[in-house]
């Protein structure tokens, strides 16, 4: 029997997170203080997050920062997290490719989120926070705060993406079992939401809005910290037990990966994935490619532009070095709720500057037919933002397929969709819509960011 | 760090399936042709089933059944699942009792089911069969058989329970995904749907129901065979990887169960985990508990009659000698739609008559209030139906904690509750039911089993 799935032990969980700023040929440019452009120092992150986040944030030295033992401990009710080999793609496809995924759909919140959440609700907790909030999109990061937050003892509030909200309301019911209190977005509860509902009363919302919410309620309430699922470099720091256990099963596969694909919102999970390989391409002279899977209708990597901008819509943030689409940026309504982010991560957005990895856009049809193949044939119905890698990895399989290469190819299987049935129904349907936006367009939103470079 | 889950490589998946039947003190009855009263040969049953299956289902000999290769290399896609320490639902009781479960919600299709559809499906594509048919409840075994089908090559036909096809649509969309044709039941495509319609234009469906339609499909369709996924002796006999896999499991963590839990519908995911262990009760002392935990309102194995009866509400099964409500029994609409069945299976019936197991019953709020508690616990949110077991689970455990008993208690949780979250919401709401139904009202259900036992 050829060997499918590539288990580790819960004695393997990483030790210690991969910080891959340590290694960095080019660190990453200063965050900036909006008012005084004077580069941040941790104790200025400290009124919006707990003290060791902003600490990791900031953190260029340390290659490795060890993972506090109550966090592996719960890491351990779903890592170590299996490496599968894909043969039914693999001869669906036709492909010489050996096709791996990295299966972070098992988690109790059914994606890689919870990786960051326990980490940023145990740090909360340890510093004597009662009280975190945070914003979610498709409701992936929202569901793992809320869990970790449960374990953690502390109370969960969260703004979610209006469309989001409406579309998923399993997401909503998922957050509430585990006893968060969710609010759709924009709100009437936060002077960022009343001023977005009053330019406009029909606003879907969106990633950039939520974040203004969520650090509002935070800054302005007592014992109340900010948690964030993505883009920050301390949540990319947390997301490298993927790729760190990944590398072990890799081993025990014999393999070695060529192409390392990951979708791509804020960076979070293509981090996750990509780092600890990347680490290897920075140090060893490995020739491993990296591919950021990003939605055609938001693409900030390929046609976004490198300079610094807010992480958020009402220009609440620090000024962020960044691949970006301008803060004021709408994206399209697409199910991948989690890609619906205006800009890139600091440290993702240096990498793809310095040629460390690649970017490529998937329309929302595409991605979900590359899904739908992948349900067929592996079995598990990957959530719409994962149907980006998938599609990815197709594209790269056929072309193996044409040139014969029998290249490794592995990608991280972010999370699973069986609470994003309605995106499949749509499919199905025939209803499902791509999106497209011109260069005109895209320059107006960019302007928002280019206004704060002058 | 304490062991959270106890892991097997797929290399341990079972070679072969524990068959009870041929280590039973007494046999079960014999399945009878209600025309002439006779038993049924294997040869009896072809017209329905796989062959293999159908000399499967009377096999009272061979106490090890092989596992096909292929059936085994399919397994391994989300075999051997994981053994879990519940340490958190422990903490939150205040129980001294060992809390362990079996995670069965981590297979494709979110449940056990895939056990026993694989297998069925492999043997179908063996014997030169096209198609296969089935009814589903909740739609856990219909999204299974329709991803054994796919994998195997063969169209689908689900007829689904008509209040789950509306209740549950993500469930028909995961079906749709894996590429089968869903119809619900009653439908006006068999003839047996067209009488229960007539009789009753509103009625809301039941598994007996849905089989008489897909076994009416089956009959009058060449190349065309009837599936099902639980109650017959092949399916609760595929089962047995659970508890196979568990007692390895359990070395592993070093204890032996003092009490087995499951949920009780037809018996497929009790028979799974539990016979394994049973056979040490049987031949080697053991004093091990098995508890099925069914819904109060269908109350088979605590307020059924054991008699002969139809397996199916048109009558075109078998008489099967089973705890029954009777083949007319109209279950109430509860949302664990994989418990409401009128009867339980052949062997268990047996095994419950003569002792080897016993049963509760729970209502449906007391098994949502246990499915919160463990999802806030233990981070994964329960099916519906294995709400049933945990509830039971918690049962005991408190009861340990009045003894101070340090009993180890094993249960099976079934599948995931993904897409079940509307009957969360209803949980939260206070819009829950319990459902009661009197002697008097289940006295007149039960005579129609009554009625063939003459």
């Amino acid at each position: 029997m050829k060997q499918k799935k590539f288990l580790l032990p819960e004695s393997e969980i990483p030790q210690a997170w991969f910080n891959i700023q340590a290694v960095m040929p080019n660190k990453p440019m200063p965050i900036l203080n909006p008012a005084t452009r004077e580069a941040l120092k941790p104790e200025d992150l400290y009124p919006i997050f707990c003290e060791e986040c902003s600490r990791q944030e900031l953190n260029v030295t340390d290659e490795w920062i060890p993972i506090p033992e109550p966090v592996r401990e719960a890491y351990a009710s779903y890592r170590c997290t299996p490496l599968v080999r894909a043969y039914d793609l693999e001869k669906a496809l036709g492909t010489p490719a050996h096709i791996y995924f990295k299966n972070e759909s098992v988690s109790p919140a059914g994606s890689h989120k919870l990786n960051s959440a326990l980490a940023q609700a145990y740090y909360a907790k340890q510093e004597g926070i009662t009280n975190i909030t945070t914003e979610t999109g498709a409701g992936q990061w929202g569901g793992a705060l809320s869990y970790a937050a449960k374990k953690f003892g502390l109370e969960c509030a969260v703004y979610m993406v209006k469309i989001s909200y409406n579309q998923k309301p399993y997401r909503r019911s998922i957050m509430n079992t585990f006893g968060a209190t969710i609010t759709p977005s924009p709100s009437m509860s936060t002077r960022a939401g009343k001023d977005i509902i009053t330019a406009n009363p029909n606003d879907n919302g969106s990633l950039g809005c939520a974040i203004s919410e969520a650090i509002e309620l935070a800054v302005t309430t007592s014992n109340c910290k900010y948690t964030l699922g993505s883009v920050l470099n301390h949540v990319c720091l947390h997301q490298t037990v993927i790729g760190l256990e990944a590398e072990k099963q890799m081993e025990l596969a014999g393999e070695y990966p060529d192409t390392v694909i990951a979708c791509f919102g804020g960076g979070s999970n293509f981090s996750g994935i990509a780092f600890p390989f990347m680490r290897h391409n920075i140090k060893d002279g490995k020739k491993t490619r990296f591919i950021a899977a990003e939605p055609a209708s938001c693409p900030k990597l390929t046609r976004g532009k490198f300079e610094y901008d807010f992480g958020d819509e009402a220009g609440m943030t620090p000024l962020l070095p960044m691949y970006t689409l301008g803060h004021t940026f709408k994206p399209a309504s697409i199910h991948a709720g989690g890609l619906r982010y205006h800009g890139a991560g600091v440290i993702l957005s240096q990498l793809m500057k310095d040629g460390f990895m690649e970017a490529v856009d998937i329309e929302q049809t595409e991605s979900f037919k590359a899904g739908v193949l992948f349900a067929q044939t592996e079995g598990i119905i990957p959530a719409p933002e994962s149907c980006h890698a998938i599609a990815a990895t197709v594209r790269e399989a056929l072309k193996c397929k044409e040139t014969g290469q029998k290249k490794v190819i592995l990608f991280n299987l972010s999370g699973h969709g069986f609470v994003d049935m309605g995106a499949y129904d749509q499919y199905f349907g025939g209803s499902l819509q791509d999106f497209h936006i011109s260069d005109e367009e895209l320059a107006k939103f960019i302007k928002s960011a280019d206004d704060l470079n002058k």
